[in-house]
């Protein structure tokens, strides 16, 4: 048994400006009043399962044990998709089987069971918001500490989201933008262990060559492209007080290509 | 008495981006450390009262008894519009007198008092945000388990806001959008029980017809318009993974049409 | 020593689409689980520290003694700035050494540590989120009523950050705008007793005058630009139903001049 935080994180892509968080929130809190409801973000676009996936990756570990992760991005509402609860040996999560929570977990052993609204008494009231009516109880269930095994039967698997990682072809690593943060920041999929075979790693976004490696904010020069190990263990494009997307007319999903550099390219020593 | 749930929900137009929000939780905390707030939305566009009572409808009942629901989207601060507390019997509230809680509980028992400021000895310190001085503290208090009627003198009644219903003319329902979500979704004033005089209903908005009624989204084909029972309970006018009210060019308020259909334009049988 | 209240309050540039507020929520609650978590605003204008500023001045005194402000707009993060935590009588803060505190509580006593993570064991996972890394434990440290003194060393002072005042030139006070709000409204930094010298003031925009001075809003009347004392308290400039910002084209860090009226145009009596 998994001793509950009582937290419930919530990701969703239902937006800040109507009645949906109120409304799944209050069905969250009419179950486990004592549930500590965190807010993630409700700004996920809308059916992107994977910015959903990659933001989940970068925050579920953080949580104390016993966390109870809500992760609602569901394109696939009302048609035949499964609604599951996901057990690993830290953390619960609730989702449609989509996907998103498979990136975090993959590595991981876990458990997948049909959430099942009959088995829990749970009123099916609409078919267009399981958000409020299987995934909120679902989630506060759990944050009581209730034994995943009773929301429903146990399935074998679950939808795989496989993030896309780098691909060699011939001397070149062909990569993509994975998110485009707030500030700008081109979060790229190149890990520093998929770089290891390339000497001096420079990163080409169309045109444009991106060879300065730092490894703090305070060594940038004023409007010059360069790179880093970012805080989700990424390389990420960033320039100085301004948005590097913008300066690259970059998006999430666009190539990224690294290749070897001279050494009078490769940045710092 | 009602037993407090310790829940405060909050419903503004205060935007996020301010120190509003962050001055009414404080002066809410000030009072009752122990509340647990519970964020709604804070962008009901300014001075919305409308657009607040349909989302207010539309989750205060999934919270526990004993929550205070705090609905300040407030056009007439600092005018000489009263500051109410409601009772019913499973919530409190606190807003202006402006209409926003009515259509939640016009069906209901309640009671009205005015918020005295004297009373309660809260510092009005302000003219333009009752938001900080008056509501939150009044909302504090009841979440404390005060009496409600220790927070000003009863009065006999609250402004009524109607929300619009459809409208009977010759055999047409002349109905309107209440809200358009996240999504696009149109979310047209027309219930199951409006249309129950209406054989194979169809819904007209300007030149557009839309005749398919799904019940759920599996349903839909691309690029189909369609409607179906929405969360909130009312139709609503869909299109997969599209927005319908950018597809027909709709807002709050404006115009739909239900006119009975032949039973081949029926939907679904 | 100060008792804590167990809140921490969040003020960032983070945004709110990005997995930033859901890791450092988590990096607080795996050190205190029972930290009561509240949101001020995430969406302060990247780096704009005067704007963080000004917003924490208005909300950080509403909270119950013993709260942690966790105030982190942090454009030299990976630079030298120091990370600190600062103790007041009444409150705890964390933050980059850039200012951000320091309007709020130069008038107080105050004292400041350098956060040092290697003293409290933290991880320091990357060189890009110090929100994540430094701030979020050192906050939950605090929330948990650690002695500041064990964050790290004393230091003797702070970055001065100096919200601009109004200056005298020969019979005119030139002034500027602090912040424009949601509504439009332009705070302006005159306080009542900055005008204490002037009789029946106006204030000058561009080659707009502001002559008329209310007490509340219900005495406005429509499309004259008034000014008021705003809940900050500070010479606020609106217009009924409308964005008085937008009519005068102004922004935050413009000019705003006040000058003596003539008895006729000074207002209401």
């Amino acid at each position: 048994m998994l001793k509950p935080s009582g937290i419930i994180t919530i990701l969703t892509d239902f937006g800040g400006d109507d009645y949906f968080l109120g409304a799944l929130k209050g069905a969250m809190l009419k179950i486990n009043p004592e549930a500590k409801i965190i807010d993630i973000t409700n700004t996920i676009p809308p059916g992107d399962t994977r910015k959903a996936a990659f933001t989940l990756m970068n925050y579920y570990a953080e949580y104390p044990e016993g966390t109870v992760h809500y992760c609602v991005v569901d394109p696939g509402v009302g048609t035949g998709r499964k609604a599951i609860a996901i057990a690993t040996d830290e953390y619960r999560f609730v989702a449609p089987d989509n996907g998103t929570v498979y990136p975090s977990i993959k590595n991981r052993g876990w458990k997948v069971y049909e959430i099942d609204s009959d088995r829990i008494a749970i009123d099916l009231r609409s078919n267009t918001f399981h958000g409020r009516d299987i995934f909120a109880p679902a989630a506060a269930l759990l944050s009581k500490g209730i034994d995943i095994e009773r929301l429903g039967p146990k399935v074998d698997d679950m939808v795989h989201l496989e993030m896309p990682v780098p691909v060699r072809r011939d001397d070149i690593l062909a990569g993509e933008v994975l998110n485009i943060d707030r500030f700008g920041n081109v979060i790229t999929n190149f890990t520093p262990i998929d770089l290891t075979g390339l000497k001096n790693p420079v990163f080409r976004v169309k045109d444009k060559l991106i060879k300065t490696k730092l490894e703090n904010y305070q060594q940038a020069s004023p409007d010059v492209l360069f790179y880093i190990i970012g805080s989700a263990g990424y390389v990420e494009i960033s320039v100085k007080n301004d948005s590097a997307a913008g300066v690259l007319g970059i998006n999430a999903g666009d190539d990224v290509i690294a290749v070897e550099g001279s050494p009078a390219s490769g940045g710092l020593p």
